[in-house]
């Protein structure tokens, strides 16, 4: 049966990778590829293989979702291993339910293989663990960037987890501290990891009160995972 | 330097483990595991490496936290390649935040490898995406059971988030449900993931309103991965 592997490609550093999805990454005729996957991944895929980037480019035509969908049905169709290969995990915050939904919906199988998700692994390599038994036992991970045309407004001052990891936050900055200081305190630390779990890994810490000065200050650009929460103060002793 | 890996060994399926994380298990000399840790991964240590099983064993002796921490140190002190190996992702509900002070607060080196967690990789074996685009653009993920001692009393009522991630909350289920209805309506789907991502796999779906009675009936039993809010729903169309 005619078949597309959505694979989670992991955070960033290329050893964070599942067996699994390495393995397919090997095996693919097709790799359907975003932003986000690390190159040295793709050094993998056997010869001839065919390797498609569908991620954003600074000034030339990105691929909207549409187009995406469609190309994972053509290429599926013909009948060849297809793997699509998206930063983190498929079905956090990626779009990959929805193209499970597209397959299914034109009959063709689809396998999804998890992946690490940045939104764990990043804080975690800044020496934060997004739980822990005195300050959190519980985190919630949030997109920072809305879907637009979307009816309900996202209130991030409602979320009510210790923990909060916001992915794709770092355009939204402002907005969101906005929200969280209604109900958190304005020293509740912040930290932004940018490119977390890579070599170019940056970590900038400070409170909610400060945050969006400081990210102005220091030039925070994405890719970033912001955590927000007591466990921050975790890498003062965990952090390297 | 002396030194300590805390590593992932990701949800149960073994091709979920990363490739450090397996490069790591290959290379210990001793390997402290847990539990959920599959036994499969286990076979690729070397020769002579020592494994010491630190879960729970019914009706014997089991490792209390601190027994663990004494553990690592003193592996650790004899200069040999550790491996403390916890189910899923170290840093999710794992203590491995806990373990990692101990060994930094007596001058031993720790390196956290993220790994693969059941929170979101059981749902997405059960057809389930925690986030999507029309129904949910945050989850959380909470822990069921709570600290014994903990002075604040988890409020699951209080969770702002599309989509609700439970670990370890079969035995407490009866409670957490209760919390949840104060704030979400009785029809809100639930899904009940036993031994997620392995071949033993069942996955339960119900009700906020009938989920109680339905895991009784069912006779649910640990580990399992609970699932609440509407992406349950999705597994009509993803589900296999």
């Amino acid at each position: 049966m005619k078949k597309v592997y959505l694979v989670g490609a992991g955070p960033g550093d290329p050893g964070l990778i599942t067996v699994k999805a390495l393995e397919l990454i090997k095996k693919a005729d097709v790799i359907i590829y975003d932003r986000l996957v690390s190159k040295d991944l793709l050094k993998h895929a056997k010869e001839g293989a065919e390797l498609i980037y569908v991620g954003k480019r600074e000034g030339r035509h990105s691929f909207t979702q549409e187009e995406i969908n469609k190309l994972l049905l053509e290429k599926a169709e013909e009948g060849r291993i297809v793997v699509r290969l998206k930063g983190g995990d498929p079905f956090v915050l990626g779009r990959g339910g929805e193209e499970a939904m597209v397959l299914v919906k034109a009959g063709i199988d689809y396998e999804v293989v998890p992946g690490v998700t940045s939104a764990i692994a990043a804080p975690a390599a800044a020496g934060i663990p997004l739980t822990d038994r005195r300050y959190a036992s519980s985190f919630a991970v949030v997109t920072g960037q809305e879907e637009p045309g979307k009816k309900e407004r996202l209130d991030y001052g409602a979320i009510g987890t210790d923990t909060i990891v916001l992915l794709m936050g770092v355009s939204n900055l402002g907005r969101i501290v906005e929200d969280l200081m209604r109900t958190r305190s304005r020293d509740t630390p912040v930290a932004i990891i940018e490119r977390g779990t890579t070599e170019d890994q940056r970590v900038i810490t400070s409170t909610l009160g400060e945050v969006v000065e400081k990210a102005r200050e220091m030039g925070v650009r994405p890719p970033a995972v912001i955590v927000v929460g007591d466990v921050v103060r975790l890498r003062e002793i965990l952090g390297k």
